[in-house]
C-alpha cells in the first residue's frame, strides 16, 4: 500500500505487568498512533506488551530499534523498583546508566534539596548519550537514545511530554481517512468493498469494521490514503454501488 | 516469581489496521487477561498488534506458537477482505485452508440457504484438522489449531466465545492480589515497597501505579500471588510501615 511505502514505520514497546494482567486499560497505544499520524505522517507498524523483566526489555528494545524507524517504549521510568526501563535500556545499549547532570537539577529544583530522596534520584538515572525529553506535568524527563524513545506509562504525563519530542521525528506523508457507515451486516456489503479494494489495489486502504450503535447494527467502512482526491473518488463510487443495491448510509465523515 | 515458574502462560496477536492505526482502542487484551487469569489460572506474558499483513501474521503465529503455552488471536475472521487470518494461519501451520463442513451447516442454518453468499460462505474456511470454537452470539465459529485459538476482533462476540475454549485450556494456579491504595506520591513510599519486595523475592510480585483520583494523589500498591496467606502476611506489614511513617491510606481491596 501507498502509506505503507512512503510513510516512515513506527512501532511501539508498552512495558508493564498491570496492562499484562489486565489490572489496567492501556490506552497509550491509540493516543501515540492518533498523535503520530495527526502531527508527523508516521504510522504505527507494530505494537508488542511484554512485561518489567530486564531480559524481555533488552531483547525487545534491540529487535524493534533495528526493524523500525521509531520505537517509543511507554511505562518503567518512575521512581519504584519495578522501574527498570531506563537501566535494561542502558544494558540493551551497553552505554553507563546514571545521573544526567540536566534531569538532576530538574529534580532537584522540583522537589527541593530537602526533599530529593533515593528513589527521586533514581528518575535521574538514564543511558549515557541520552536526550532529554521534558515534561511540563510532573517534570521526571524521559529521554531519546538513538531511535527510541522513552516514555512515562501515565496517560496524561505521557500526553503532555509528545510535543516535546516532535523535533526529533522526520514528518511523514499524511494519512487521510473517510468513514462511511452503512446500515447493512458485514457479509452483504463485502463483495462490493473486495472490488473497490481490488480496483485501487495500491492507492487506497479500505477496512471494514462491525458497529453496532443506538439499536442498529451496520459497518463502518474505513478509506485511508495518502492522497484525498483518491478518497473522495472511491467514497462517491462506494456510495453510488450502495444506492444501486438499495443500502441505507446511517452517517459519514 | 513464583507464578511465573508454576502458571501457565499465554500470549495475544491482535490483528488489525483499525488498533494500530489509533481508530479503534483496544479492550480485548484486558478482557482476555482477567478472563484467563479469574477463571483458569492462566497468565498472559506477552501480547503483539500487528496490521492485516499475511507474512506478519505467519511469522508471528508460528513464533508465538513456540514461544507460549496458549496464544489468542483476534481479528480477521470476519467475511470482509481485508479478513485473512484463517487463510494466513492455514500456510503457516501447511494445512489445507477450506470449508470446515459443521462451521458451513451452522452459517446456513443461521443465514438459510437463499441468504447464504460467498461473504457469509468465507466464515466457514477455516484451517484444516482445527476445532471449532462455537460463537453463540452471531453464530460463526472461532477455531483452535496446535496450541492457537482464533477469535473475532468484536469485543462483545469475543466475550460470549471464551467459555466455549475453556475445555481446551489445562488450569493453573490461580493469582490473587490485593491493592493498598496510599495516599503518597509514588516518590515518598518507593524505598518502602522495594524493601517488601526484596523481603518476599520470589513469593510476591509488588507493583506500584500512581493514581489520580477525584482530586488525590496516590499509589496503587498491587501485592500479587499465588498464595493468599503470603499477600495478608505482606499487606499487614505494608500497613504497618506506612502508619509507623503517618502516611494515610485512601481505601483497600
Amino acid at each position: 500500500m501507498k502509506k505503507a511505502k512512503k510513510n516512515k514505520n513506527a512501532a511501539i514497546l508498552i512495558i508493564g505487568n498491570e496492562i499484562l494482567s489486565g489490572r489496567t486499560q492501556d490506552l497509550n497505544v491509540s493516543f501515540i498512533s492518533n498523535w503520530l499520524n495527526l502531527n508527523c505522517g508516521i504510522s504505527v507498524s507494530e505494537v508488542r506488551i511484554i512485561p518489567d523483566i530486564e531480559k524481555k526489555i533488552i531483547y525487545n528494545v534491540l529487535d524493534m530499534s533495528k526493524k523500525f524507524k521509531y520505537v517509543f517504549t511507554t511505562g518503567g521510568i518512575g521512581p519504584t523498583h519495578d522501574d527498570i526501563t531506563s537501566l535494561s535500556i542502558s544494558k540493551a545499549f551497553k552505554v553507563t546508566y546514571g545521573f544526567n547532570a540536566e534531569a538532576y537539577t530538574i529534580l532537584e529544583n522540583y522537589y527541593g534539596k530537602k526533599n530529593f530522596n533515593e528513589p527521586r534520584k533514581k528518575m535521574a538515572k538514564i543511558p549515557g548519550g541520552s536526550k532529554l525529553i521534558y515534561n511540563p506535568s510532573s517534570s521526571a524527563p524521559g529521554f531519546k537514545i538513538k531511535n527510541v524513545f522513552c516514555l512515562p506509562g501515565v496517560p496524561s504525563i505521557l500526553k503532555s511530554m509528545m510535543p516535546n519530542l516532535k523535533k526529533y521525528l522526520k514528518k511523514g506523508l499524511l494519512t487521510s481517512s473517510t468513514t462511511v457507515s452503512i446500515l447493512a451486516v458485514e457479509s452483504r456489503i463485502a463483495l462490493y468493498l473486495e472490488e473497490l479494494q481490488n480496483k485501487y489495489l495500491k492507492k487506497i486502504d479500505i477496512g471494514s469494521y462491525p458497529f453496532f450503535r443506538l439499536g442498529k447494527v451496520g459497518v463502518a467502512a474505513v478509506l485511508r490514503s495518502t492522497d484525498k482526491k483518491i478518497i473522495e473518488k472511491c467514497k462517491k463510487e462506494l456510495l453510488k454501488t450502495l444506492k444501486k443495491n438499495k443500502i441505507n448510509i446511517y452517517s459519514f465523515k
